[in-house]
């Protein structure tokens, strides 16, 4: 069977048992039937000329979120996503960002590069450990699981919040939370579910943690959030626009902790994904049912 | 019994049976026999008047550190240290530290204070998780114990090295470690030890965290070592000199995560050194042992 694959020396390395490989770039799909296409690092353009290959039966995305895809497939195709590939590289950058605010790192390496020894007495210094703090999860999937076992230690309690909590019970949870962590899909339930009137309900003082999409945030409602004192901070590796363009007021915030969408990326992550791809391939063409299937229908 | 306690709010608001405090600021000893002296927070010349007052039995010093007391004490006075004060934010801070290094908080954040997203791809984007690094845990006492339960899910290999490890050992550990962690106490033999020699032995980008005291490190063999490259980079909440002057070359250091020797605190430090004196008190007025009796001889 011959299936497109991206055109990355991980992936031109590959060589799997009775499956063709042919390799695509942005903008450039070899011609011919494919029964698969994995989509990564892609653009809309490519994307769409990849999802229109002739005898396409799957899609592999070698990402967790499917809305890019979703929507866009030709009916009878099946959808694969690659969890597994992300789930536990973004749920160390959860741990790491709540860890860093609550040490203070940001503050500091202000200090540090400003040439400076930044004096901070125990009482004013707004320091902490996790200890004692409550923790809602907010998207309670693969990655919340793995960030529940990463913070164990710590001695926070963790609060599951999934799409069948009661309202009511969510209220609750979020008016005593320290931390607040998204860790939503993008779907038209949850965009811009984080607004001013949701900011105003939590504790004066608790931190948002962003690691879902950076629409489920009203930008605008988190800046006055944050330029209030209502929230204490924010740690973001996504936001709204994405990419913040230079100088986006964001950027100016002292207490929000910035990375730019890089939660699963790692140093070997396009290895990881080229030996995803093989496993993945293999159980194709071995009669094993691949993980990652999504059921029809559903948008996350 | 009159016990010397800092005037601080928190103290000042203890009670203990049959204990009459009575409160000492920096060069303002009141006078007076006294049995005992609680050492927080204070100069050198508050800590010699401290020592020599009369009737003195023990000091407790509220750190874990002891070289700032040891070798000033009179004869036949006990010295108390309080370890389990600091230990778990100590770790805490310990392992903060190596995850916002290996995730590029450093970077991220100097990208954000200058208003600017930073693109990152994944192989260059020198971003790991901790899976699989080799953790040299450097000085095994309480911190390294409480580091080793905090780092256990993360997927580490953790080595711990004491004052018995052999030589050999320990140069082997060295040579093979993702990550040298110093816990080491002050004294004559841990003085000036990662100097150029030993820095040459470690794997070539290997990182350095020293939560110990500055003077392990020989810090012009440290900037040597971080710009060469030989060092991927350091974790330092303590330096030689301490307080680092405005503008060390220290500071400039884009790989260094420097925190001003605030790894012990937390907000409410204070309170919490209060109610670690109360139930110091307690203990020896209730006939109990006291934790924290360091051994005479010992230096750490």
């Amino acid at each position: 069977m011959r299936v497109l694959v991206p055109h990355m020396p991980d992936f031109r390395a590959l060589s799997v048992p009775n499956v063709e490989l042919d390799f695509y770039a942005r903008g450039n799909v070899p011609a011919g039937e494919a029964v698969g296409a994995v989509l990564w690092m892609t653009d809309t353009d490519t994307r769409d000329t990849l999802l229109k290959v002739p005898g396409l039966q799957w899609v592999l995305t070698l990402t967790a979120g499917i809305d890019h895809v979703q929507g866009h497939l030709p009916a009878g195709v099946k959808l694969f996503n690659a969890n597994a590939l992300h789930d536990r590289a973004v749920a160390v950058h959860v741990v790491t960002g709540m860890l860093a605010a609550m040490r203070g790192l940001h503050r500091f390496r202000d200090a540090q590069r400003a040439g400076h020894w930044m004096r901070v007495t125990p009482p004013e210094s707004n320091l902490h450990t996790l200890d004692g703090l409550k923790v809602v999860l907010w998207g309670y999937g693969h990655i919340g699981r793995i960030v529940d076992d990463l913070l164990a230690p710590f001695g926070v309690t963790t609060y599951a919040i999934n799409s069948k909590t009661e309202p009511d019970l969510l209220e609750y949870r979020l008016r005593e939370a320290d931390w607040v962590v998204l860790l939503l899909p993008s779907t038209e339930q949850t965009r811009g579910v984080v607004n001013a009137e949701l900011l105003g309900k939590l504790k004066r003082g608790a931190w948002l943690s962003n690691q879902g999409r950076g629409g489920l945030i009203v930008t605008a409602d988190l800046l006055d959030a944050l330029n209030s004192g209502q929230l204490g901070g924010a740690v973001l590796d996504v936001t709204d626009p994405e990419p913040l363009p230079d100088g986006h007021p964001l950027f100016a915030q002292e207490n929000v902790i910035l990375t730019p969408h890089v939660a699963s990326t790692t140093s070997d992550l396009l290895a990881r994904g080229a030996a995803y791809t093989r496993d993945f391939l293999l159980d194709l063409t071995q009669g094993r049912d691949p993980d990652g299937l999504v059921k029809a229908g559903r948008i996350y």
